[in-house]
Order: structure tokens, then C-alpha cells, then sequence
């Protein structure tokens, strides 16, 4: 393992010397997606940072975000800072026909916010023409920086985590919607992003599943530095316990999150995880059994606060009823989306 | 995190495009060596995997291996296809006078196995010799390949893993041991490194810890791949589940290597985690409990086969009295160094 001195390991050479800081406001660039799957991250973004979200670029004429089009020329004049890739390509790499419009942006003077696996920075032709030009890339799929081994040490604030039965159920949501309920009610929260679309939400975070193994609790540790007392950190979980392929990613972030409350979330039709049909999705009462004796790892104060079910599609009798089937658990169930998140808050208050 | 398709992220531009294959014999660099620790490396290599160590270079007096003391070109006339960096430089960064020994090795025609933080083969002087010379530098601290998301099929073959309740008690040893013990008994048997002196004693294996996160259990499915029914897959273990920093390590290793057995390493003396004091040691059951039902969820026939004892320095006396202590467990419990591991690989095989 990384030998327990503050080395600065974990990535090759880090292009930033500090935490990622993303210019708003934003184009949001939309192409010619053919449906909101594609859009998803410019509809999510949209969603929670729509003060954020200056104007739209659509090449196509399916997706729209209801925003002024505008090409990045106008957008820069009405005062856009960086241009969001808010579509994903089909098949996952970055189609040639977007070279144009990407160096388009470059040169109008904006930054470019991408999460594609591929990063920009090392793209020929628009790496090379944002250096020349002075312009910043954020590959948010991409950790950007170094990251020192964990501490262990408790840090002052409060935390509170998201974490789930699996992936693609509602983590991000839920944190956000906490964070937005905690502000509602005059408290000082911010929401700490570890996925590319948070990152893009918050304009800052750390993509948790792209930093090496060695390094993961570290970059938690590092994503919710110590705040004041009354401060409360609202971290974006990633992957499940459970899950066969992502479970690294989910301990070592909480342990490195050290938070003081979590939130199980869960989608009470799925039976499977996505992708891995051989493999059930736990019940929400095993989920938070294996969670919590690793979470009093690192914060023994650690208590779950709140069930956040994703009953997205279901009918309204059928999603009261789920909520319902949970209560001997004894903690509040919502649904942030349908029945928002109140009682989840008050708890995480108590 | 990563989409479910076969796509090959994980490093940048991978340099290899099949697994590590490390050239022996090796010409073991000791340098000027003032200790047994800075010569670890080379003394666990020796230990393991003697046969393929051909001979020493030492620019000191200290430290010797016993082996014939060669330079480079007398080595590789000799058959040495290897030089072996078998000390670690004290603050851990590549020292400025061994940059001539390194070139001189190149130069007579030998790769070199590092196990250093910093690879050899960004190194401007070094790297750039290598490749005008074909030779490979293999930086075995490093991911030298790109590496799928785990997928969760059981794979064909039979594994066992060491887990451990801190780093550096014996996990590597127990499993090089295990796999002796195997192989003598006429047992078609594979070590399985995953960390620095492991794959050089093994000449190949995967630095779990250096694997981007979404990829710890996809690099560990490589690790051990499909194989004939009565095959042993012996894997080294990593880190520990209560580990502060590394336990996300841990937990994709143990997931991605779907083991039917494991070991538990411990170290009866120590109270708290090295290098953590504020985390104290978790005691035999506690951690088996932990690790059998995550191990279950990719393999549900997972079982605990045996414990391992490093008792080194211990009276023999006490070293009994620690073994007998875990006696009610029901468990095979050996020290591999000074009372051998029949018993565990008995309980293995039955």
C-alpha cells in the first residue's frame, strides 16, 4: 500500500493545482440528441443549476431544454462562462462532427465542461487549441488532481451520505434535494458531488470512481474538508455495497465521507441490479445492517436517518403503500421527487 | 460510474497490451543498502523466489543476499535477463546516483523491475534509454494495463484469499506459502500478486492498489482468471476491511476474486492499526464475521479455511498460548514461518 507519508501520489502529473473550480454560466450544448436519455446530463444539470444555465446550443431539433438558443459567440457576449457538454455521444466517444462546434466554443472564449471518458485535454486538436487559446477543459469524469492517502481523522462539521441497494436509484437526487431543504430552512449546507453530473451541478467535486484505489478514502476525506460546527456537508454517495463491481468504491468513500447521518436509497420494484441479473438487490433492513457497522468505522456516531425510495412510474397507492411497508423500521420514508423529503430533514436534525 | 460495456478505460494509454510478463533471471540491485528495511524487497524476492535470482549488485557493504556479486555486463553474460531494484531509497523518490546504474543495466541488456513510486518509464533519462534500446521497464507499482468493469460470473477453477485485520502481518507470505504447501502436495497451484514484491517474486499480478476505483474488482477478475476445476488460485491480499484508508481496496479485491476459501491474518501483539492509532485492531472473529458475508455475495460457498498467525518475535510459549487462544473458532490456526500451515491447507482441501 502508499506508504503513510503526505506523498502526492495517486495520478499522473495533476493539472490543477487545487480543487476543480468551474466558470458559470453555462451554454448548454445539446446537439442533436434524439431523446432525453441521450440529454440526461444537460436535463439534470438544467434541473438543479438552472440559475446556471444561460442559454442551449442545439444542432438537432428533439431536445430542448425551454432555454434561448444561442451559439457560443452570443452566448459569450450575454455573459457564458464555459460550454457544457450536455449530451452523451452514442457509443460513448467523442463524434468527429463535434470537433468543430467544441472549437467553435474555444474560440468564442469559453470553457469547455465534458463527461466523456475520454478526456479533452488530451485531444489533439482540442487540447491543443484550449492551450493555445488560454481556455480551461474539465474532464469531470477525470479526478484532476492528487490526492493524499486517508487520515482516519474526524473533521469538524456534519456529514450525511447518501448510500443505496444499488446504483441508479436516486443518490444524487436525494442528496440535492437535502441540500436544497437544509438551505430552505437557513442552514449551511453544501452538496458534495463525486459523479460527472454533480460536478457539473456544483461547478466543483471530485469524480470518486475515477481516483486510484489506493487514494479513494483519501479524495473523500479531501471532497468534505473540516467546516464549523453547524455546517453540513451533503455527499453524493456512488455504486452499493452489494454491487459486484463497484462495492471498492462505495466503502472507501465512506469511510473517507466519516458522516454522522445516512440516507438508504432504494427503488422498491427493482429486484435485480442493473446490469447483474444474477445478483438480488438487497432488502432496505439487510442494506442498512451491512452499512452501518462499516460506517461506525471511521464515526461512531453514525446513524441512518431516512429511507429515500425511488417510486418514479408507480402508481400513487402503490408507492404510499411501499412507503408504508417500511415504517416498522422506524425512520421516515420519502420519496424526494413525489412526496418531498421533510420528515428525512427533521430526523437528520433531531 | 462506468457503463456496463467492455470498453477499456481505466489508465491512460496503456503500455502493455497483455498482462505483465517480467524476464528472469534477475541481477538484484542492493545499492548501498544500510538495513534489512531498505532492503526488503530484495531479501522477500530472494526468500521466494531464490531460483530466480542470479546474482547481487551492491555499491555498499552492508547488505548482501549471498548471491555472487555481478555488474550488469557479467550478469547478463551470465543469463541475468532482469535487473531487480531490490531496495527502496530512503524518502522514497529515485536516487540521482543511480541513474548511471540504471543506464549501465540498460545498456548490457537488461529490462529493470521497479517497484518505485515514480515509474522509470516517464523518467527522462532513463525512460528515454530504454526505448532507444528495446528494453522494458516494468514499474511494477503501477497498473500497466487498462482494465474492464468486473463483471460478477463465477468463473470455473477454485480460489483462495488472504484477509487480514491490518496491512503488513503476513497476508503475502501466508499465500506464497499456501501455494508451496499446494504445489508439494502435486496441486496445480498459481500465486497471485498483487502488490510490488508479489509480482516480482511472481513476475506477473496486477498493483491492485494502483487501479482506478471503478476498476479494483474488474483488475482482480483478471487476476484469476477462469481455470480447470482442481486449480488453486492462491490471491495475496490487500489492505484490511477496517482499514481507514484502504478498506475500499480490500473490498473490491474480495469481491472480483470470488474466493471458496479464506485466511485470516493476524498478528496477536497488535492493538492498534499501523500507522492509525486511533483505529484499534479488530479481534479474529470480529473480522471474520465481517468478511464472510461480503465474500458470500460473489461466491456463496465462501468459507474461512484457517487463520494465520505472524507470531515473529514472540517466546514460543506465548505463540502457542496465542494460537490455542483462538482454539473455540474452530479454525485451523498456524503461523506459516514457525509452525508451517499443513493444517490449513488440510482444512483447504477437505
Amino acid at each position: 500500500m502508499t506508504p503513510h507519508r503526505p506523498a502526492l501520489h495517486g495520478n499522473s502529473a495533476p493539472t490543477a493545482s487545487g480543487p476543480r473550480s468551474i466558470a458559470k454560466p453555462y451554454l448548454v450544448f445539446l446537439g442533436d440528441a434524439a431523446g432525453a436519455a441521450e440529454a440526461k446530463t444537460g436535463i439534470g444539470v438544467h434541473e438543479w443549476a438552472g440559475a446556471d444555465c444561460l442559454a442551449e446550443w442545439r444542432t438537432g431539433t428533439i431536445v430542448t431544454l425551454g432555454l434561448p438558443a444561442m451559439r457560443p459567440g452570443e452566448a459569450r457576449a450575454a455573459g457564458a462562462r464555459s460550454l457544457l457538454i450536455g449530451v452523451s455521444p452514442v457509443g460513448g466517444a467523442l463524434p468527429d462532427g463535434w470537433i468543430p462546434h467544441l472549437l467553435d466554443a474555444l474560440e468564442a472564449g469559453l470553457d469547455i465542461v465534458s463527461g466523456l471518458h475520454q478526456r479533452l485535454s488530451d485531444h489533439p486538436v482540442i487540447g491543443a487549441a484550449a492551450r493555445r487559446l488560454g481556455r480551461v477543459l474539465h474532464d469531470v469524469r477525470h479526478a484532476d488532481r492528487a490526492f493524499t492517502v486517508a487520515t482516519g481523522r474526524k473533521r469538524a462539521g456534519k456529514r450525511v451520505l447518501t448510500v443505496g441497494t444499488d446504483c441508479a436509484l436516486g443518490k444524487k437526487y436525494t442528496a440535492l434535494a437535502v441540500t436544497r431543504a437544509l438551505r430552505g430552512r437557513g442552514i449551511d449546507a453544501d452538496f458534495r458531488a463525486t459523479g460527472q453530473t454533480g460536478i457539473m451541478i456544483a461547478g466543483e467535486g471530485v469524480a470518486i470512481d475515477a481516483v486510484v484505489a489506493d487514494f479513494i478514502a483519501g479524495a473523500a476525506e479531501s471532497l468534505s474538508p473540516a467546516a464549523p460546527p453547524g455546517h453540513w456537508d451533503v455527499i453524493e454517495g456512488q455504486g452499493a455495497l452489494f454491487h459486484p463491481a463497484y462495492a471498492g468504491v462505495t466503502l472507501g468513500l465512506l469511510h473517507g465521507s466519516q458522516p454522522d447521518a445516512l440516507i438508504l436509497c432504494h427503488d422498491p420494484r427493482r429486484r435485480t441490479t442493473n446490469w447483474y441479473p444474477d445478483y438480488p438487490v438487497p432488502g432496505v433492513e439487510e442494506a442498512m445492517a451491512a452499512y452501518l457497522p462499516l460506517a461506525r468505522r471511521t464515526n461512531p456516531r453514525a446513524r441512518f436517518v431516512g429511507i429515500s425510495l425511488n417510486t418514479g412510474g408507480m402508481a400513487e397507492a402503490d408507492a404510499v403503500q411501499a412507503a408504508q411497508a417500511l415504517a416498522p423500521l422506524g425512520l421516515p420514508v420519502c420519496d424526494p421527487l413525489r412526496f418531498g423529503l421533510e420528515a428525512v430533514v427533521d430526523r437528520l436534525l433531531a
